[in-house]
């Protein structure tokens, strides 16, 4: 159920609405849009009913939603979302790169490749502290260790930091220390991690599941937004199919889709999908050209070294004559990459 | 790398190579068969100088495990492993059917239900108070108040307990109040959790998630059983496909497969898989034929009130009807359902 | 369309309205069942006008068919179809299996592989004299000297001959030669090949395709019934999937799926699904348990010179075992498998 | 097998090469590159004895194909193949664009949208005349006639024509009117009808299957350059899977590998893998981003009249509007679309 305001109603109409849904012992999520404000209603198990609230002062009128998700869906929200990390905004007409090792592996491999991802005009810096690994004699990630090197990036670079957390102990420390949360693909239903991750008041970056339905995302990132944190960033990685000759399928129809039925923004990690560094440029100009609002890649100063992933980590040459191709295919679309920091140093 | 131990090696002698195996950085993981001690190692990253070993009373020979897994794996152990669950045996020649509702929905419901298919010949019983479900707005179970009529259900009909753990917090609980723990499908690559599950000392049930492959469904297990928790039940459950006439489809050839590989258990849960009730007693029959060591089957004595899958429920007298089928079909194999309970009562 | 007509109504009266449809431009398929003929009609592009047949004398109703397919559905006819081969009938209480090697190599192994599955019960031989082959250099059967061998093969042991014709020319040679004409996987979407299946006068046994939905499939057999040849026998043989453990995931939800929407008996092909010998038997078994109405299963007697797929052929005496399995599930399930001829010779 | 000749080798020696592999009993698929001339041998069932070849004159080596496909790979050629449709050429620096409706549906559609899509840039015009259908019951194409609009599109606007063939029937028509010759998903496996069109001197566009393999892919076209046609242009269209906001998914990541492999040209049908208009565009530019050859997309000037996959087609507008932001696209890769006809008439 959607509680339309008039344009022009004011705070204290929106308050009292508020106010009124909860006595009627639901949730309310205002939301305010350009030109009007709405109230999302949750926690309800069937009907509600819209007398009591139709006729409340600054109420056009009550919507039922017809899409098993709500605070994620157009219906709720017409205008896109614009997510903001600090001074940076992810949604919107500038395309946010995020880009770094699959794993932190140590303070001077952080730095290096950070140095690196920067220069390449990167804003956003990606690595992970904690790996969600398929065998238990592999390397987990750094842990805590991991998050003080990535605090260092950020102090020294200037750029913003996403890293994976894995459970409700990482959650915490990574809350703490990152600018973007990362719940990895195989957590995309872990939805005691959705509901904690939608209590802290840091963006979460949603990676799509293996094989998860365009309903099956949306509703995880309900879980999130439902709990009251409404900034939360979609990511496509790949689907499993039968296909061999790339690790996944990147799914590029799924960008057309979102936008249709929601109003988050959506990136795209070609470095997973493709799981081979020959087919990430390709796949990144592609995702951009198909409407990303971003893209999530693997870069590494040294992959065949690299303790995880290292085969599909773009060199940084690689990756600096990739943004120049994506900020040419922006442009055909209207957009531009996030402005690029200045030359570090001197 | 596993060390395999003379047929006449002494206790001690075991103890001596795990206590190596410690001292070298690793764990050991001793495993006695009925015609060999073989001792797994766990813990070592690159190869291991085997001549320390080797070079020990007792030791035949050190061998390298060529799989990814290794204690699931067969190289491991050769003996099928037979988890014991009270006075059960699930993995033995006696096959466990676990029965009961998707979720416990209140006392009534979960007392009605454990008297039919006790009545049927169950001797365990499932029922969900943690309920991993698509939607934050849907049931999500009784939790706590659930596990209490769980516990009442196995004092009352003498049924051992199956169901499920979603985080670390109900893990606890779960793990006080259940015979086995279930771990869901959404949650198969869940590894803190499964770590976790892996540090009680209660047999876990670990479904195989919904695009898994075969390894990394080993390599769940693999965590489990590498915190020292041997007692693991594999549960395939249906795999997704663009098929859509049936929810899931339920891959029998896993079996074998499992079997060939794994020493561990493989049951199969047919009413997820199939999604539809007139599909269930096929898949289940089926899965005895093709050799499984059991199945979790969802029944309800009111489907069409039920919170959540009644469509996939059997009713208690098609329950009991399958069972029947089942025993035949078991002999054929030169297998056997656990033995009924005597009738309650009187 | 469907035009049921009353239990009552003679021959001339179904005649007449056959007559009838004709002459309104489209084509009727008369259908009698144990309590009451129905007259599906084809050949509309958009809804007929009913009056003109509901008020013809013998006429019950004329009922709308809400589904994509007409002549396979059970709306069109509720009784089972029972596909008469020579002596033997097909989708009845009696369950089929077709056994032999993937391809004729000559004549020696025709004839020995006939002669140990005529032994183990078999009632029809299975062996491709046309072979479509992922790759244009590998053998590609031997054309009509393998289907001369094939007619030897019915006349020496009495068995029925299935074998598949993957075009026009062979269609013709298949449809003289053998009992039953396969249209395998590749083919399931070949719609000239299938028409053409249509127009001849033998059974067809249409192999479901690799991505096929069952909508697909059921379709797929309608483009044969629509020529006028009601004999078809479906085939589950495995779905393409990302699962890597057996060569396709054989769907036995299909089963009970077919049964609930058609009047078509179906088969299951384990042995192009496991693609490996040790899975063959569990899957079989597994296929009657679910209520299939018979198999196709690979035999060779030297399977490791098999020309293709010897891999996945039973051996002679691990056929034998599984038929007499295949016997006590049937029974089961209160069917029987058709019964075996008397030993040869003497 | 491929014989490796010195770059200056003459024309006598090559043909003396082809003629002692014909002797020993396979064929030669002589190939001239810009650097040096290699000869793929097919038609051999094992190994080939090298000496007899390696010691001709001119010869520098014999080098084993490591791949199932030969002819298709880059082993066998390295330059990337360009296929001539007249004075264009595909797979060259030039992007290809072939447009216009699902079927020819008349005279006049296929007409109208001829010129439309000839106004937006497009060189080639596309139509099918006959329609693989999934119901026996809908549209199939006007055959003969349709071919008879096609080609007087060609004569009217200067456009090629590329147009499915389904049957040995259908491509000796085809083969005449059209320019190039269409194989469908549902016929890529159908290899009777592959050979046939290797016996064709007309280019080939091979459509992948709904759920072929890489390998499966070039196997298919593998079957036409074995008959001695080496103008074979692929074309990515969609797999099949689980999801369910697109009919297909484009896999796009099948660019990169096909260039890898192969010397063959790819395009893509954007229209087909997501079946709904709106998610046309993105995919088109998605397409031409990750480096194909060209598009196939439906243009219709009424969709909503359009007697088969009306909902994908684009509207000339959006056509025109693609055509330039392809433009834009292709120019970042240092690729242009091929040159526009000057305007028609006046």
């Amino acid at each position: 159920m959607l509680v339309v305001m008039q344009a022009s109603a004011s705070e204290a109409e929106v308050a009292a609405v508020c106010e009124k849904i909860r006595q009627l012992g639901y949730q309310p999520h205002p939301m305010r849009g350009a030109t009007r404000t709405a109230i999302g209603i949750t926690g309800n198990l069937g009907p509600i009913e819209t007398a009591p609230l139709e006729t409340m002062p600054g109420v056009i009128e009550c919507i039922p939603v017809t899409k098993p998700y709500k605070l994620v869906g157009r219906e709720f929200k017409e205008e896109a979302t614009v997510v903001r990390v600090g001074e940076l905004a992810i949604g919107g007409r500038e395309l946010a790169v995020i880009a770094g090792p699959c794993a932190v592996e140590s303070r001077e491999q952080a730095l290096a490749i950070a140095a690196a991802v920067r220069a390449a005009g990167a804003r956003l810096f990606r690595g992970g502290a904690y790996k969600p690994r398929t065998s238990p004699y592999s390397f987990q990630g750094l842990g805590g260790e991991g998050l003080k090197v990535l605090a260092e990036v950020r102090e020294t670079f200037g750029l913003k930091i996403v890293t994976e957390a894995i459970d409700e102990e990482s959650l915490e420390l990574v809350a703490q220390y990152a600018d973007v949360i990362q719940i990895g693909a195989r957590n995309m239903q872990n939805y005691p991690l959705l509901k904690r991750a939608g209590r802290t008041r840091k963006p979460v970056l949603l990676k799509r599941g293996l094989s998860a339905t365009l309903d099956e995302f949306l509703m995880a990132a309900e879980y999130i937004l439902a709990e009251g944190n409404y900034d939360v960033i979609l990511c496509e990685r790949g689907v499993r199919t039968f296909a061999d000759h790339t690790r996944y399928i990147v799914d590029l129809g799924v960008i057309p889709a979102v936008k249709r039925l929601s109003h988050l923004p959506i990136l795209v990690d070609p470095s997973h999908g493709a799981g081979q560094r020959e087919k990430v440029a390709p796949l990144a100009r592609a995702a951009v050209a198909a409407g990303a609002d971003g893209l999530l890649v693997e870069v590494h100063h040294q992959p065949e070294q690299a303790l995880s992933d290292g085969h599909q980590s773009l060199f940084p040459a690689q990756f600096e004559q990739l943004m120049s191709e994506l900020q040419q295919i922006a442009a055909v679309l209207g957009r531009t990459l996030l402005p690029a920091l200045e030359a570090k140093g001197g």
